[in-house]
C-alpha cells in the first residue's frame, strides 16, 4: 500500500501538518533535525509526495516558473531577481529557465515546468521570424489551463496577461533625441526580427523619421541579435555607410558599439552620437556614460507577479495588456550636430 | 483505477515509446499536434506523472538543479549560462534558483528541488559568519543520497566533489602586482566575512603583504557584501584612512570604488590604483579598464558539469576539489607609484 503522510507522522512521531509543511516546503520554524528524521523516514517509506495529483486536488504548489531567453543579459538576469522578489513577499517561490535565445527550448522549458507542477508561468519569449513554429507554441500555450503570464513580449494569439516597456515609444524617444540635435543619418542596429520588442523599438526609430520628413533608408538598419558582438560587427559596417549616430535597440549592443568606435578612432560623441535602450546599470560607468531608454524593471517585475496573483486568485484569463513607460536618459553620448 | 501510460496511448493511437518521450520532455521529434493531443488526453484521464516515484525505479529525470547566491552578479548569471550549455551537451535540463545571498534560501530550494525530482545539485552556496547553521546544513545535505556537486563555494563537512578558482591565489597576485608597483597602503574590500571565496582572496592579500615585510593593518582591510553599494560606501571610508591603492574583491564592488572616487574627484590610477576580482566582461569597458583577477568561467561550468556526470555515472562521492587557475589581467586602473 501506499504510504501516506499520516504513515510519517506516526513514525516520526509528529503532526500531519507538521509532515505537510515540512514535505511542501511551506515556511516552517520546525527544526533542522526534525525536517531531516521526516525526509529519511519519506525515504525509507518509498514515500511518494505525487505533486501533480497533489496540484490537481489542492491546485497549489506555491511555486512560479520563470522563462527568459538569455539570462547573460543584465536586464533578464534583474527581471528574474525583481520577480523572485515580489513572488516571495506573497509566499511564492521562483524557479528559473534560461531559453538559451530559442522558442524550442521555451517550449521544452514550459512541457517540463508543467510536468513539475508549477501553479504558473511567467514567459519573457525569445521569438524571430526564423521561427515557425510561433502558431504551433500558441496552440499548444493555449491548450493547458495553467496561468500564463507574459513579460516584455507577446505572442498574437496567446490570450494572456502581459506586462511590457512601451518599446515603440521607447525607439521614438531615442530617435526622436537624435533628431533633435540635428542629426539626420541615423543608423538603427535592431534586435532580431520578428521579435517583439524588437520590431517595435525600430517601428518607433521609422515613426520619428517619417515624422521628421526624412526618408527611411533600409540601408542603416541592420538586424542584429542583443548581444555584444552583433553590435560590434554591426557598427563597423554602418560607420562605413556614413552614419551620423546609432539608434542601437539594447544596451549590450550599445557596448559593443563602443568597441568597435574604439578601434576605429571615432570618439563618441564627437564623431558619432549613441542612443541605447534598457539603462542597465553598467551604462553610466562606461568610458563615455550611455544616452539610452530606461525601463523601470522593478515595476516589471512588480506588475508580471500582480498579473499572475490575480489570475492564480480570480482565474482571470483575460488578456489584459500593461504597458509601463519608458524614459530618455540622457548622458554624454550624444551631443549636437554643427 | 489510477491511468497508466498505456491507456494515453490507446486513446491517442501511438505508442507507449511516443507517451513516454513526450511525457517525461526527451529529446524528440514528435509533432506539436500529437504532442498537444497527448497533453490533452493525459489532463482529461487526469494522469499524474507521478515523477518522484517514477525517479526511484529509473534513478534519472535528466534534470539537475542550480542553486547560485546572486543571479544578479554577472559572475553567476555567466556561470549559470555556462553550466546549461555544458548539461545540454549531454542531455541534461538545468532549473535554476536564486539563494537572493541566504543561506536559509539556499537551504529552501534544496529541498524544493529535491522534492521536484532533480537527479543531482550544484550548488553555489553563500555563507557567512553570521549565518549560525552552516553545520545543521551540512548534516542535513549530507543525510541525502543525492548527487551534489559545489562549484565557486566549499563548506567543511559537505563530503562531494566540487571546483572553484584557486581564490587565494587570486588575492595573492592582485595584491602582489600593487607590492611590485610600489603601493604600500594598500586598503581591501573584502566579500562577507565567513564567505568562502571573500575569505580566502583576504588571505591571498595579507600573505603577499607579509611576504613584503609589511604590517597587516585591520583598519585597511573592511567587510563588504560582493555589492556595488558596499564598493561604494567602503571606498569613501578607506580613501580616509589615506589608502594608496585598493584590492576590491569582486568587480562589482570596483564599480562601485570608481563611482565613489569619481565623487571625491580622485584619478585611478594617478591617485589610487585598484585592482578587482572576477574580470566581468565590463571591466575592460569602463572610462578607465580595469586591472582584474580573472576567472575561466568557461572552465568553472564545465568542470562542475563534467564532476556531476562523474557523480551520476559512477556514483562516486569521493571529495574531489579542483582548483583552477586564476590570472592577473593589467589594464589602466593601477599604475607605479613615485
Amino acid at each position: 500500500m501506499k504510504p501516506t503522510i499520516k504513515d510519517i507522522a506516526r513514525h516520526v512521531g509528529v503532526s500531519v501538518t507538521t509532515i505537510s509543511l515540512v514535505l511542501n516546503n511551506k515556511p516552517n520554524t520546525i527544526s533542522t533535525a526534525t525536517k531531516n528524521e521526516i525526509f529519511k523516514v519519506a525515504k525509507e517509506l518509498n514515500y511518494s509526495p505525487n505533486h501533480v495529483a497533489k496540484s490537481l486536488v489542492t491546485k497549489t504548489t506555491q511555486m512560479i516558473g520563470l522563462i527568459v531567453p538569455d539570462i547573460g543579459n543584465n536586464f533578464f538576469a534583474d527581471l528574474a531577481k525583481n520577480i523572485e522578489n515580489e513572488c516571495q513577499k506573497v509566499g511564492y517561490s521562483l524557479i528559473l529557465a534560461n531559453a538559451q535565445n530559442s522558442l524550442f527550448e521555451t517550449v521544452r522549458h514550459v512541457e517540463q515546468f508543467i510536468s513539475r507542477g508549477v501553479d504558473g508561468l511567467i514567459l519573457a519569449f525569445y521569438t524571430d521570424e526564423k521561427q515557425n513554429d510561433k502558431e504551433k507554441l500558441v496552440e499548444q500555450l493555449n491548450q493547458y489551463n495553467l496561468p500564463i503570464v507574459t513579460v516584455d513580449s507577446w505572442i498574437k494569439g496567446l490570450e494572456r496577461p502581459g506586462v511590457s516597456v512601451h518599446h515603440s515609444k521607447g525607439g521614438y524617444m531615442a530617435t526622436k533625441h537624435l533628431l533633435d540635435l540635428g542629426h539626420t543619418k541615423i543608423g538603427c542596429i535592431t534586435g532580431m526580427k520578428g521579435n517583439y520588442s524588437s520590431d517595435r523599438r525600430v517601428r518607433g526609430y521609422t515613426d520619428a523619421l517619417k515624422e521628421a520628413g526624412i526618408e527611411v533608408d533600409p540601408h542603416l538598419i541592420v538586424e542584429g541579435d542583443y548581444q555584444f558582438k552583433s553590435g560590434y560587427e554591426h557598427t563597423l559596417a554602418l560607420v562605413a555607410r556614413g552614419v551620423d549616430s546609432l539608434f542601437v535597440c539594447n544596451d549590450l549592443m550599445a557596448y559593443g558599439a563602443y568597441s568597435a568606435l574604439k578601434e576605429l578612432k571615432l570618439k563618441v560623441p564627437d564623431d558619432i552620437s549613441i542612443v541605447g535602450f534598457d539603462d542597465l546599470m553598467f551604462s553610466k560607468m562606461l568610458s563615455v556614460p550611455l544616452t539610452t531608454i530606461y525601463q523601470d524593471i522593478h515595476e516589471l517585475g512588480e506588475k508580471a507577479t500582480q498579473l499572475m496573483m490575480d489570475f492564480l486568485k480570480g482565474g482571470k484569463t483575460s488578456q489584459t495588456f500593461i504597458r509601463t513607460e519608458p524614459s530618455l536618459v540622457i548622458r554624454d553620448s550624444t551631443k549636437q550636430i554643427k
